[in-house]
């Protein structure tokens, strides 16, 4: 397994393909638009050597028998699947913030795991043993690998072929004689692509008949020629580019960026999926189940340093944690319930005859629905807590702290319980956390609330409560209305 | 394993010392304040032969190796404890609300069989042995066990001993030379007394030096010398002596009985706790956390019966129950929450060394106070969804519906989408799970929410969380003011 | 003005024609089941008699000038709808619950001297003249008028017409040559019909064309010839046929009564609207925006009853009210809120022509929302700051607990910081106030939450949101998508 | 009246000693740190001309009987106090966001208004003619006047002199024989200075016998000597220095500035409060009323513009609003609601008999509650409705979007219901309002939701509530427990 020295050694290798703010990033693992996040995810590597994080980081490949990073393993059983949401906490702890160059690509290697097995059961095609393949290379090769599921869309009023223009999802434009395919469009808000050495591309949605071009899956090199990789900007981005404190966090960043694809010919042996439509939605599905299990350990693992940071904050102020008990309480307890209902829709899932272990889909999205709102009171309660210099940041630039005419007076009055240059560190991650580059985009990120709503609605079986509610009181029937 | 049947004769053949109203209740199979109670508690032998709940209902003696009870058996793994979740969601799915009297027994025992242990082990008492035997009897008679934990305990800003009366708490009074005990004082709010054969009886909080002669905890008969139960009253519970549909449960219901000890002698071989104050909390605290993770499928269940009623309501109102989609979500998401977090809280354990397999107490604590706020929104979605004939049973009496000079009039103007006599009951059993008898006391139950948030509070590591929030921003250290 | 006790001795000389439990009740004011509702409302005449209270029970009527009960008054500006608001939060005070058989007639009048005014000047009809003689007369006996809105309206899904049965909104079935008519169906969940001389039915609902038999408005005396009211049953009101003190309040008490019209003939002097369709709507949102203002008193008034309760459960246990500040603090700001939200909606509302005050619309069904909410949880927080004791009244009866055999054993256990029986009232109210017979029907009171976030649909003005939106970020205007 | 043009102008004829980013800023009203506020101000002015908003934004000045800026008028009526409340949510649909510089001056005007008469009655000084002459002169001049309460108090722990440091909170180092005073420390997150043309500082919190030093209140030009003002930064104000349209709002901004008092003298006519310590609390009170019902209307006024972005959006993805129906009426509610309890507390208050209308206190910290956490689902909210590409801005830069390399690209793909362009600017508005420079500071703004709840907890009056409670249910006394 690689080192984060190795690991950084191999994106410095690449081809630069990521712009952001108009210009061409040279080397993402020193550009202050992307070392961040690069950091963040070389600590992944770091933290896979050391004794007390490996058994969680690092799995036994059900492929060689050799020990390999958990996001490059096959999620084979309900303590697998635990791991995974415990693993997730762990790297928002240590980075602050999301490592999503990696979790999104672990997961689509355990949705199309299930999806390529199915494929070559019901169609006859070889899917399944290209997958093992590649796997058991990338596991040797120890690399970095992004996931990219979202699509442009368009109008969200229209399928994909009532769009204007036919390329609002990626799709299929050519396939080669002996498999190959070109594909076009884009992928975008992709987590991670900047510090990632793959990146493993799903179909975006359910597809219908007709629609074969969109339903595609593969993996290719990050820097393969024709994609263009561009970078989001993110709230207070514009502070990495700057010297000084005002963003505090060193050792994380999010990058998300959209992935133009222009024509990129993705070789036989790494596409998995290559027109099989009814194949699409359930790929989507198995991808769901246990990201949407998983992202409570991420909101978990960020309100655990929020916690911390608003606790931080108080003794900052000059004040003991203890007088806001209650409300560390309550932030202690939606970071349990995300975390926790992560752990139970993994314990309660079913095995893939794949061998590939899903969650539970209803609990997943029942946890889907707390993630996109009570990471919101963690934050508001961090604020709450942290008083009127952190609610919005509201204290001068690292420029004007240290400014030679009255960065000294600053400091003297932004002193309290701790000096004032600490004291603005602090707020500076308060805000960072809740209103500022820290915040990663869990409400959609995943697909939206009103998506797993929506499922829940599906999979919540109101005919056998009805059958339950008339049995206790000895109901008789009563009919739907017809209209 | 006994019948429905058998267990009703044994309830028959025990002493009469069940009362309520003022009056002594000679059969309790068949008193019309007792009856429902014990029918519910009936439903689990029922239940238990069939295939369908078997696995569930029943588990595999780690004594005998013969099929018993399930609320008869040591909790052994995480998978067991999951076992438990789902029984308990089970019954109240079952019979609409909760029966006490065999769950605080099934958790007493768990508790006990740890402390016992480790009193064993730690001061070379016998009471594990003699509870293994007592068990082991338990199982084979398939008794139905009550447990009874809460004292009256008086004015609440004082210990036992500050009492002006030193029986708030209960206590023994006397040691017999073989080391059988005699008892004083009260339990209070027992569940399901009236149904059981025997009762467990726990230490009701952890007692200091000088205190042990409140550190007691043994097995009784229900009927046993110097014994004396009165049922509490419940909202609506007159209507339990009506004829009529006004209460429109008879497979359910409540029993909370005030437990009153005068002076009541136990035998040796049922005593497991004389004085061991030390071991108290511990106790406690073992059945605490079990407790409160299995009391999320409890309002889980009752919260699936409270979905079919009001989707039912809907349809008897004439409407679908389609119009009340997003109600209907929120509601799933309430139940599966607590479910969620009981399972998690579950599979998060750690065996004790006695065998017994204890759950997370975090997440027991922190699922304990989505017992107390969730389904209060889910009753209110309910009432919601049911209409103002619902909110409060805001319609006639049976007695009236059936008035030979009135009824018929009432019968026409309650019809909509059902006959206005079936109308009139979805609406009571609406009346009944939200504002009636069928509300079990989940808030207090295993004691109070506050309670609750001050575990979480002594368990939330905020010094580590600090660490967190240091570790990713560079932060100095800033010590806790000294006030 | 009346006395109290002429206002019972105008009931007991009315027809009996109110039935409960099967039968007939000879008279109200002594009567169990009625003589409690009664007592609340008489505590009106009491009250309207003392300095204290006489500004805000009492009016000057803009008839005759007199001083006269405000219940009877035409509220003509936004301080007299603030007071309207006050004198409910007053009126909940003082009996703990609904006085239902005053403010509906109160709120009717107001409605459709408005209503007969618009008719009269648009359809040439004389209804304004007959409403201000009705109404002097009203003022000069000082009657107690309650009112009837809802119909039974059968399968939700159907228009009146529509039905099975025609008869299932209340409608006229022949008028007579001088103007009188003949009503014939039912009128349900009527508030206070037993402690009422005479009622004031309106339009259950906006009639279209084709269903003007529907559209009616008149007064008749509740014992009027043909008229039959079965007075539903509420959560625990068996308990108001007992002694003992298991329902605590005798002040106080809700009466909600099914009226059954069978032929009634109502004079031509009160008829107030006799097939005029077109006018039926405004009559029900005329009646509909002071109502859902004036309800955020009545629950604030509970409410306040509520924290008191509350803070001597807490006493009685022995613990100070100052351990739950934060609850007693989120009770008080739920108070708070829809008292704030009432007197906010009721000033900024507009005068009609008719010399009517009508309330915000908008603000008036915000209020109905938070109505719906927030009282549930005040009623939590009662009962968590109550204890197990209090949640669902969990002990004895009070024949239990005045028994002589085993009645001070309870009394000596139930002791703490109060003595056992004073412990027992108080919890008996917590359960009175939050799951028995003090809680009235304010969800679905007035029209459902539903129907409330319908009307501030319609009046949120999203395209003036939209140009806001566009105009301080300079944008482009976004169509609407077709479909 | 002064024009928007003389207004700026006025701005630019001061001397420049304000400064971000370790830079002074020579021209507020063209400096990019600064124009945006400068313009949200400017409009004050603008619409003060128009018919539409005349009344709105001007009085009839109790002083001169001319017509002046309602921001310098005095409040001396319930309708004066509800103007000032629809004055606050006007601003902010005009401007998105907080207009700091006029309305916390406003306040202060009021409170020293009553505070001077108070103590000239008291005391026997003289403030209340300095405050009218310097009023009418403000009148005429048509200033722009911030106001300046927090100080930076150091250790919260502690009182002022027993600070390290006693500056930590701005005091009265000298005090010239003519009445005039010099003042040294600090006011920090004052909003809106750099617009202003004079600051209203005073004092920031009650003080006792001994800290009469503290207790000081005066008018100061904003260019006075020896006062620096340093610009707090906010999440995403970089882009302020950008091209661009990542903030994409013009017409408004906000700052919030650190003002460094070095031995600023202050003459005699501007002084209002000088060691008067007694009077200091009811000074801040008498702030504190008004600010937290006012400052209903500014959360309600960025609410509507949250509303109207977040069903522009979803025009923008392609969909219409009408399918978050519920969510859109949340948001309204939520907006109604801080709103109208604004108005409730401003109509309940009462008269100072120095003509100052006072809002009621508790209706108003009720409304600081909801102020604190509202928005906050409100925000939640509209990112939810808004979709992935707006909840954290997850969209590239301007630069990018017009890259010439790939910025064609990007608009293809960006392009759904509206134009890639559009539809990014609508997301950055999402952005700004949510988690970006448009995010008012309005949690602890004015005071924090913990202090609003002390003082709710002051004014509740239990003891009040239990007096209820106990004659509702006859209850004896019940005293509360020694300790």
């Amino acid at each position: 397994m690689r080192t984060a020295q190795e690991y950084k050694e191999s994106l410095r290798r690449m081809r630069p393909n990521v712009y952001k703010f108009g210009e061409l990033i040279e080397d993402v693992t020193t550009h202050p638009a992307t070392r961040r996040a690069v950091e963040g995810h070389a600590q992944i590597f770091d933290a896979a050597q050391k004794g007390e994080y490996r058994d969680l980081l690092t799995a036994i490949s059900s492929l060689t028998g050799d020990r390999v990073s958990r996001y490059l393993s096959v999620i084979g059983t309900a303590e697998d699947m635990v791991m995974n949401v415990r693993m997730k906490r762990l790297m928002f702890n240590i980075t602050g913030t999301c490592t999503g160059g990696r979790c999104v690509g672990f997961n689509a290697i355990n949705s199309m795991w299930a999806a390529t097995y199915d494929m070559d059961h019901e169609l006859g095609t070889e899917y399944h043993g290209r997958i093992r393949r590649w796997l058991a290379n990338a596991q040797k090769d120890d690399i970095a690998l992004a996931g990219a599921l979202t699509d442009p869309k368009g109008d969200r009023s229209k399928r994909p072929l009532e769009q204007s223009d036919p390329d609002m999802s990626l799709r299929m434009i050519a396939k080669d004689a002996d498999g190959g395919i070109v594909v076009k469009g884009a992928k975008v808000m992709i987590a991670g692509a900047a510090g990632a050495n793959e990146i493993f591309v799903l179909p975006g949605a359910g597809y219908r008949e007709g629609e074969g071009d969109y339903a595609i899956s593969f993996v290719i090199p990050r820097d393969i020629q024709g994609l263009t990789v561009v970078e989001a900007r993110h709230p207070s981005d514009s502070r990495d580019m700057e010297a000084g404190f005002d963003n505090p966090v060193e050792l994380g960043g999010i990058t998300q960026g959209y992935l133009l694809f222009q024509d990129v010919r993705v070789p036989r042996d790494r596409v998995f999926m290559a027109g099989e439509w009814k194949h699409s939605l359930k790929a989507v599905l198995n991808f769901i189940a246990p990201y949407r299990s998983a992202i409570g350990g991420c909101v978990a693992g960020q309100g655990d340093v929020m916690v911390g940071a608003a606790a931080l904050m108080a003794r900052a102020n000059g004040l003991s944690e203890k007088v806001f008990r209650d409300k560390l309480v309550q932030m202690t307890v939606n970071n349990e319930t995300t975390f926790g209902m992560g752990v139970a829709a993994s314990v309660l899932g079913r095995l893939h005859p794949s061998g590939v272990w899903i969650p539970d889909a209803k609990l997943a999205n029942v946890n889907k629905v707390h993630v996109a709102t009570l990471p919101y009171e963690t934050k508001r309660l961090a604020q709450d807590i942290a008083g009127g210099i952190a609610e919005t940041g509201c204290l001068p630039s690292s420029q004007d702290i240290n400014s030679p005419v009255y960065g000294e007076l600053l400091q003297k009055y932004l002193k309290a319980g701790a000096d004032g240059e600490t004291r603005a560190k602090v707020a500076r991650l308060i805000e960072w956390l809740t209103i500022g580059e820290g915040v990663p985009g869990c409400m959609h990120g995943g697909g939206s609330p009103d998506g797993a709503k929506l499922m829940i609605n599906a999979m919540a079986d109101i005919e056998a409560n009805i059958k339950l509610a008339r049995k206790v009181a000895s109901l008789k029937e009563v009919p739907a209305p017809e209209k």
